[in-house]
């Protein structure tokens, strides 16, 4: 049973600034989506900001395992309605990656309730991003770290509840560290961020980079239980006798 | 130096309701508040729903290390404005005691990211909180569990996020479970979650009940670090140059 | 690809009491096995204590994805040397299950570092297991919790390390509750302790129970990153002259 | 009531090597029993590797609610009973501050059940750790990081547990993270790891470096829970006829 990821990104960098479009010609979400078709038989669909309901329609999403996340300058864009649809499909089990800028996005500091705000830097340094949990799914088929050799600086604090697993832990040249790679649960969905992929860089090509983000795409959409029951419930007598 | 706590409640069941009233004649806010005030050194003020702004004015805001939170059938009539003001103060530092029903109050959703929804049934039954972190200070002084003669059942699945710390867990005897006391981060801010409190019954004068929740009023109100930076952010050898 | 799972259990009970015979003819780790078998496409191996080296052969261990343990009354009698090798291919990823009353067992309090003691009850009484993370693929395919009519009892406090996920709190009828599924890594391996299974009661032929073991099975077999290495490290300067 | 702390080294260094001695005259142990002691009203006494039982008997430990440990080259020359007997008193209540190098001691690996292994570079390194929870006491009093110039590397991965509290992450100029600043529980003990103190450098002397072991001793003796009993337990309705 094949796994069904949207890949969705605002899609206007690519639009408005040359350099991004030299390197990203068909949209980092088609970049990103092609990673995943060539890595495993998952099955991709993309979506962006200018369609209809931003491409996030109740049916898209209703058949939609894992929804990935790109966005940067335009966060404010995404209708209210669409946000509540995406949240509501994450605690009812729908897996999420949240991609490097997408962490001010409206879906991602609704699920955490923090600001998620963070220190940055654009002048292209090197990164590396140490695994810490080398028992991690996520990190499977990857070496001690993954370098990068040039990509924006997101610094500490990075303002998340703490994780409930960290596996990436990123050093930039500069002097700061981050955690790139974390997982957290909201209702019955798993949410994984992971840091790299500034739009001026070519970091959604790198081997590395997609094997992660497939790796995470089997993780968060792994099935759960059942959907809780909520409200008044009856003692275990009365229930013993009724069954 | 004291610990500045505020107590809040809808103290709206006190009026409406004669059994209410006879247990708590001068609201509930006033009996855990004046738990608080016997345990230890604390200074308590308390605000209540009915007051201006809640009584949850900036400054009384401003001038508070530890809210304590009761609401039940008036989660709605808190002020959006006001929810967004006490947000801002617990990440940035002030620490945060939810009680029992205040579980669906829009401070801790917004806080936690979910729906917080549970199982309940309101028939007076046993309630035993079991420790199962006797390590952690908020269980000092306690034995090995607190037994509740008669409260409200709450079951799971809670619908929050897993918990930071677990350090009660309630058997119910009807057949439920319950993680009735858990602790989270959310920003420089710490959050403690309580489940007894049922306005029925006389909980907030069990002696164990207040040693917990002054217990936990010190350990939320603990200071942290300083306030972090966010935004554009100098290498180390710029930085190194200008020091 | 399969996975490789080895059953292990002390096969003393079912030799010395007829009771335990009569449920478990065969040796509770072939019911085990068999669940295991029936479930899906792992391959399956058995192993007990009084084989060579307790069938705990460095080769044996070296094919072996998932470990599962069951032991009750000879913990003593497991060879240290067989202990260390088996701490050994845990830490170096290969996942392992303790099932019940093999909380005692030398390899978990080894890699829990606490007693692992507990309160118990035999007299056959009814638990219930409630899902408390009903997001984690263990819980797969299950309801809202597993009710066994009889089983022995255990409660808290367990002394073992805050768990990294818990996904069941067991119920019972006496008045205890206890974490009854619960994860925890160590080194690249990945540990799941389950709680029911006392010999004197079927429970290792109950669908639910199964399929839980059969679940963990899958989670703790997944495969993670690099062998880390350890010891003197060169500075990225010098790194990059030798690439 | 004034916290009793403990702490040990191997004070071996100290009388072999001139350099270290000419930075730590009267021994590590001093120097951070001096940081302790100007820091707040603890009550810090010293014991070292070569005293009777290493200081460590068990009246000292009876009246000791934090013991701090310094090794290096000697970790195998503590006697296994005294290991045992500090273990014991971890399990039971008292607090312990592992700090650098003291990473691979006997009682740190023992209660970590892992090899608590690492990279390494001793050449003088520029350090960073930043502070990625604010909300922890420890880091109260702390700016957003603390920057030592040189130091002994530390890479990752670091082969311990996943910690409960991850509060400091450090950057090296070589290229490696490092997770700093950890908090575990074990039993009713609180642990907190922290990185800094080659003992070729004056780290001890460092403002912040003390003030965070002085955070830590205070978070780690805070009180607990009452001590758990264990073994055959009655029944609910058996302990209510009784009471």
């Amino acid at each position: 049973m094949s796994t069904n990821v949207l890949v969705w990104s605002e899609f206007l960098h690519e639009k408005r600034d040359a350099r991004v479009r030299s390197i990203y010609p068909d949209g980092m979400h088609e970049a990103i989506a092609r990673g995943l078709r060539e890595a495993d038989d998952f099955v991709v669909r993309t979506a962006t900001l200018g369609e209809p309901e931003h491409g996030l329609t109740q049916e898209a999403l209703d058949v939609t395992d894992v929804l990935i996340w790109w966005g940067h300058i335009a966060h404010n864009a995404v209708e209210d309605e669409v946000v509540e649809r995406v949240c509501r499909r994450v605690l009812d089990g729908m897996g999420l990656i949240v991609l490097h800028s997408a962490l001010m996005s409206k879906i991602f500091m609704k699920l955490m309730g923090t600001t998620c705000d963070i220190k940055w830097r654009d002048v292209g340094e090197k990164e590396r991003l140490w695994v810490v949990q080398p028992s991690h799914p996520i990190a499977a088929g990857l070496g001690e770290y993954i370098e990068i050799g040039a990509e924006e600086m997101y610094g500490e604090f990075f303002d998340v509840p703490p994780p409930e697993q960290l596996i990436f832990v990123s050093w930039f040249a500069g002097g700061e560290v981050f955690r790139s790679g974390m997982t957290w649960t909201r209702g019955r969905g798993k949410i994984f961020y992971f840091r790299p992929g500034h739009e001026t860089f070519p970091t959604y090509f790198n081997p590395e980079v997609r094997r992660v983000i497939a790796n995470a795409a089997h993780y968060v959409a792994q099935p759960g239980g059942a959907a809780p029951k909520f409200g008044n419930h009856k003692p275990l007598e009365k229930l013993a006798l009724d069954n």
